[in-house]
């Protein structure tokens, strides 16, 4: 498999399981409906072990701009294919969106709730004040990358294990700082999805909030800058 | 243990425990009552996590048709032991099924809801539009599978740690993608237990609900040939 | 450390941490009060967790007479060394008892509730009728030594985290069989608490509930042995 | 990266998740508010996982006050390193409440309750009465750091999984041991953070609670050198 599809079908899992769990938690009659933060939390996480083990041995599983963007700056990845690997996140994240549409048809329809239904696809912030929300995504996402850094990879086979701490660290980042804004740290987690709600034919579904779509591009991609740069400094 | 003996006993383990934890949460006066999506959802993961590392070293631990299916076209399979297979996995999940009902028996008893009854043995659709439901078995089946193919085994012996990322994979789609249908996605998983619903003296059980039960055999081994099919594109 | 020391020691670590999740559920005031049935079928698998990595190199770890009975009907322990093995199991769950009931001693005394209070230190069934909560205990007590009779050991070293497949089988057995009766399936971990609670001065503490006492001990037991017969018919 | 850097980053990585988990149940309109006890246990554990993968090859990974002084008193970390190894905690503790309070800065100033914003930032008894809260600090503490001596560290190299162990011994602590005290067990995670609650101007704070400050350094501190006195007693 090519690294473009790995980053596709890889991306395409992490939202179809990502924005999945959002539906299942969000939209009427699911039979996971309201079962809180800890289901959000750990299907998020899975929904990263799943697109990292699937895509990890084909195009290093960044899934993710935020991610490509710093091992760019940091040197371990070629600046040309920086554009390609972004496009093709952004593909595979509406192509999961898309799947999630359909699995959760009938729930979509039956649901009366506008910001749920968008929800399912894309952040909003539980308290509307665009800064501090940008910050939140700031420091998440500098949080997640330069722990990212620091993940030391296995010297012996283990396999799909391998895709495990990545995940735990996805898992301690929304339980811990999804709190204000849902964790998105990941430009194309958020932009493909809500390309997708302005696209698609769903019933009573409100504004795709465009004026919020800025803060989950500009604050992971700033948190990842900032946390290259500190990983660089604290490295000399 | 022979390979036959051992999808017997591996379906049995991940049947007894999987509507194990159904039984936990929606019959009477259990312990687990009403302990939402997170207990089902782990439960049926740590039962594929049982149930596989039991059987892995003894058969290849498939416990499912959709998965005997999909390595058969897959070429990994001999296409002559899939139907001893199959009937492997629905005996053993009888089997299963017949011990949650013996450990549960007297909350059997104690509960008036027939609806409960038949969802510790099989699953039923949240909102029941047939062809919705067949689609969503069939995503959740595809993403299943795919995934699956993508696991890459350990080098080095880490033991029974080797059955972790299929079940955190079932976690994921249980998270995930179970909020339509209650993702059967393994048609023994559904049929082996339904038999049993209609077999067993259950008091007030009402109907075994056979008009659904076409949907979580052939939504999931549709599924497994589209995810095989989607593979072998891939890989080319 | 003496292998008679680790069954102690693994023993309390297991039950200090079993029965304080139960404490920490279920008694007054509590930070964790009313958290539900995640939280303790988690908090007992880590205490597997912790109890196993701490006594195994030492032991075995079987912290659990029904595991020690098994091995020793297996022909993997000497049964000359059962007695002592048990001995040590029960003194370990009752020191864990103690180490309970010092740290929730303000929480027991801020608790009006003489079930609740007895249910920390021991298992008591959701509907009390002996014969079936006997059978519920015999069949969780197979699946659980079956299950541990296949546990593969890992070839290459991967330190404590070896201890992660028995861990997750216990909670597999406690989310999905553990509704009726609360899943001793381990002889010591309800008696030596038992004892605890019969002598320790807690106030308003009620009855011990001596009648129940001999379910946890005679249904683990005769699972052990039936695991034992079952693995070695199959392995025939 | 220098072993102080290191114990800075990695303390700050755990103070940012683990308060970072407290802030999200506990402060107002936050995504996960009232989510429960799975959820801060969980997250505190996976605090743990990244702060000690984070800084692990570099320092060690103490990143608690109680493990420098238990290694130091066992003979296996030079005494001399002590103090600025605290210092580091302290420090590393102090940045992440920082970042906690700049994530969660519109939620605090949203929030009406006084001890709710305290214990964000470190702990509090559930029920007042020094002596029996620092027993419960003691052998919470003792429990963790007699555990932690047995951890054996993986022969081959697992990477960055090689901290799971000690984050599921310290979610099985705070599972079943948190109850009383919300399990501070590390004299830095409850002493850095409350030093910022103090310093940050947070609207309606109320007071920093001064007078149980001393029990999270107290009990811990007292439980470590217990438990390397009872580890050396039992290798002998």
């Amino acid at each position: 498999m090519s690294p473009l599809l790995a980053e596709i079908i890889g991306t395409a899992f992490l939202i179809a399981l990502g924005d999945g769990v959002v539906a299942n938690v969000v939209l009427s009659k699911s039979k996971g409906q309201q079962s809180g933060w800890i289901v959000i939390s750990m299907g998020w996480a899975m929904a990263v072990f799943v697109g990292v083990f699937c895509a990890g041995q084909y195009s290093g599983a960044h899934l993710n701009p935020a991610v490509t963007l710093a091992l760019a700056i940091k040197g371990s990845f070629s600046w040309s294919l920086v554009p390609a690997y972004i496009g093709a996140q952004l593909l595979g994240a509406m192509l999961g969106a898309l799947l999630v549409w359909l699995c959760y048809k009938k729930h979509f329809d039956a649901s009366d709730d506008a910001a749920g239904k968008l929800a399912v696809f894309c952040t909003a912030p539980a308290i509307r004040t665009p800064w501090y929300n940008l910050l939140t995504e700031f420091i998440a996402t500098l949080v997640f990358i330069l722990a990212i850094f620091y993940i030391t990879k296995p010297t012996t086979g283990i396999g799909s294990l391998d895709a495990l701490p990545v995940a735990l660290l996805v898992l301690a980042i929304g339980l811990s700082l999804g709190g204000p804004t849902g964790y998105a740290i990941n430009p194309a987690r958020d932009l493909g999805p809500r390309i997708m709600h302005a696209l698609l034919p769903i019933p009573g579904k409100g504004s795709s909030d465009w004026a919020y779509a800025w803060i989950p591009i500009v604050g992971p991609l700033a948190g990842a800058i900032a946390a290259t740069v500190i990983y660089n400094a604290l490295q000399n």
